[in-house]
């Protein structure tokens, strides 16, 4: 028998639709003022809620797992859709995974040395966020994105690198949709 | 930027009612003959299909995470219900998270002191697997039983152990359901 065992399993009620968790325990909710800087033109006035999420607590180490569901609302900013701040873990070699539950999103995500890739998001994708990835969802969709993540739980946040270099490309509203367009601003 | 950014981030489809992948890389498939002994009493003779698990390839290291579908028959042996061999992780602190997709079924849980847990799976249950806590699962409904799991990418497999102790409890078929009754062959 190891420390660990001395954790009690426990079980959480995921609705897969809304997102929300039962009981809910950590949420952490950003809204537009929480954004500001970070869309290539500002926001209108009023702080709408962008996004929420919830969390289910675990000891934050390397042997446990902290899993959260991500409620992004529809919306845009100038012709940028609603997205997440984007982080680094702050243990660079973290991997992350998302499974899509629902709605329709891009998980946008960045190397340090300047690569990018840009995924899905939808019901059933379940996409992998490599360690050394900076990883931003984006909802593209009219309904909330929702999704299922876990990560590695010692990886901790580094949402600093993000804010200061932005990330190389920009999702935004197109004639014909989500578009994938260079970021004017984006210096590494 | 680190080696761990050196992996591309990949995406792949979950069938979220039939638990399938695709792309389809890795499945392991038991059967009845692959389960003799792990039942109290032993199935009948034929060597019908109890589980499948799609595995999402990944580096087994502590920095990564491995994710998988596990597809479980229903069907009895005896009284007990279709279950999967159960193990501990060969690092024993690791933990693992069970989210349910469809079906209706048991997690069993089992420290090396004899401490036991048994939480439901269905559709939108997160199940927290803490470290040192060896996990089987098991069909208590009429439909496949789907669940997606992942753990931190060093934890390795102990089947061995639970297959010399047994869990200290089982999943039979009584009049009114499923029940949790004592294993009168567990021994630690």
């Amino acid at each position: 028998m190891t420390d660990q065992a001395a954790l009690a399993p426990f079980t959480t009620l995921l609705d897969m639709e809304l997102g929300t968790l039962d009981p809910q325990r950590e949420v952490t909710e950003r809204r537009l003022d929480d954004l500001r800087g970070m869309f290539l033109e500002e926001p209108e006035a009023g702080d709408s809620l962008v996004y929420r999420v919830y969390a289910i607590p675990a000891p934050a180490t390397g042997a446990n797992l902290l899993c959260s569901t991500t409620v992004l609302e529809p919306g845009t900013a100038g012709r940028e859709y609603y997205m997440t701040k984007g982080h680094f873990h702050q243990v660079r070699d973290r991997a992350e995974v998302y499974l899509g539950l629902a709605g329709e999103g891009r998980l946008v995500m960045a190397t340090e040395d300047g690569r990018h890739a840009v995924e899905p998001i939808r019901r059933g994708t379940v996409s992998y966020v490599p360690g050394g990835w900076a990883h931003r969802s984006v909802n593209v969709g009219r309904e909330p994105l929702v999704f299922f993540a876990a990560y590695v739980g010692d990886a901790g946040h580094d949402y600093g690198t993000v804010e200061r270099t932005g990330f190389p490309v920009l999702i935004v509203a197109g004639d014909d949709g989500p578009e994938v367009v260079a970021n004017p601003r984006y210096r590494r």
